[in-house]
């Protein structure tokens, strides 16, 4: 007993849990784990609306790419033409769309949802329940906190669409709002919280609605080495 | 390899894929797809507590209705008594309750939730995550960012309840969140992550938290044009 | 036609809907209702990355034990060594991990993620989309609100995690954000999308961003009762 496997599919060395299905052409690297009710390579919603049954849909589904030592948990959904690098490793229920990249060791926690068009970098933490639009890039070891939402559309319902870009080594705090084509700078930290209107600049902290500074990098590491100590 | 169909239920011209349930007298019109994962006419509280096996939830759900040309992605559960007009779409592990009514052409996000007796107009975008609980009436044309958060209790937890009125064409920003009883004018503009706490005059801007009006509509539909343009 | 019962599980009088499985030596009380596509005793994630197949993930979960009367609706996963006391009621997709008791009679709302080595007590209602990181500890009696977020990393990421302590018969309101370490006291009230920074006090009302004092508890239970009454 296990999952359902394309035959135009390869997956050498995995293991697909029985209620999983792997669609198109999609390639599963070795070592990877897709778990029960996921769906690898689903397809874009014109091919949805065309098929007739699951063959025609796996006929249609131009696969996604998992690395190696890959982890889908259950309820999870990845596209057809999204990617995920080596070690990357999903909660439950979580989406990512097409033509998303992630990076490797990357994590996409529970329920969150990868609208389409995202970018992520190597070894983020995306905590539970984040949600990023398309167009939406993130750097390499950036933390985005449970719950907060990236939007990309200034005046909606708009034509012009600019997503959030988060470089290197970012914190976002939980339950954040960042608003459509915000830069938030490299190791620049948003408190739980905020509502960020404007540019962060590089390894600043702020807070707030609209978010302001409230302190420099250095301040935050030193108050977060006196939390690891207890002090505080 | 299908889904399950009552055999009360009807589905003519409709696809049922693998791991779907239609239970009850539920009626699926032409064209609709129901993905797997999904269960339509899912019972009440009393029902599947009562219920010794899925034949007698079958045998007693009063089922759901959705027009023709319906997609329910992987994951979403729609109750009994629920009614989805045509060409209604759904994301992935959306929830939508019972006494539910969606007008024509609307879209429900990924992981919204129509929490029972929500009435939703027609062309309505209700984006990922938005939660809709009990009493919730939203008007034609509206746009519901992702995360944004209604709700319906002012004094929880109250014995009255009552629900946000969205009136047509207004626009609800990611992550705000809308408390009891509010009247959202019509056209009126709800900006991202703001905290709406008495009611938003017709065709008004209002930002913040607690929210303020900011703007006029025809300063926003400005801006918005500008910005369309790429000036902004 | 019903789930799979692992043959070290014991779940009699118990109901297992097609598409559920139960792994390990689980326990399920008297009258529980286990829906589809529910896991209990789901892995760990060292277990998750070793087992070959589900005959090995069953082999190696410790279980999880749920009380009688235990209703866990579609798509919810309960965790390895979670335990749930008699009557809890879960909605769809919910997420509870490992190390987590959930206290008798107690409501986890769709799409609520408590995410593990969290303590819930009795008769809490635990709304849509909540999420509860571990360290989070929850007295009898509280409320909520949908999309509250609580924290435990003051200054992510770091290597102390510090849950929040919610005393008995208190209500956090909706799309609240509640910073890592802070107490909500006896019967406090948080309004919904207050940002709470600091311990509040018990029978204490607070609001805005950061959340500050507006008004004690009698004064919160007399508009409630003019509100129920349809004064306000």
């Amino acid at each position: 007993m296990r999952g359902y496997l394309s035959p135009r599919a390869r997956a050498p060395g995995a293991r697909l849990l029985p209620g999983s299905a792997v669609l198109g052409p999609s390639m599963v690297g070795e070592g990877s784990i897709v778990d029960c009710c996921v769906v690898i390579g689903y397809p874009r919603r014109a091919l949805l609306r065309a098929a007739g049954g699951l063959e025609e849909l796996d006929a249609g589904s131009a696969g996604a790419r998992l690395g190696r030592g890959v982890v889908v948990r259950s309820g999870t959904v990845v596209y057809e033409t999204a990617v995920l690098g080596d070690g990357v490793e999903t909660g439950h229920h979580a989406v990512i769309r097409e033509e998303t990249v992630v990076g490797e060791g990357t994590i996409v926690g529970s329920h969150a949802v990868l609208d389409g068009r995202v970018r992520v970098g190597r070894r983020v933490r995306i905590e539970t329940g984040a949600y990023l639009p398309p167009g939406t890039v993130v750097g390499d070891d950036v933390f985005i906190g449970p719950r907060a939402v990236f939007t990309n559309d200034r005046y909606p319902p708009s034509r012009r669409l600019k997503g959030v870009v988060v470089e290197e080594g970012a914190v976002i705090g939980a339950n954040a709002t960042i608003l459509p084509g915000v830069r938030i700078g490299r190791r620049a930290v948003v408190a739980a919280g905020s509502v960020v209107t404007r540019d962060v600049p590089p390894e600043t902290v702020v807070a707030g609605a609209p978010a302001r500074p409230v302190m420099s990098l250095g301040e935050y590491l030193e108050k977060r080495r006196r939390w690891e100590l207890g002090e505080a």
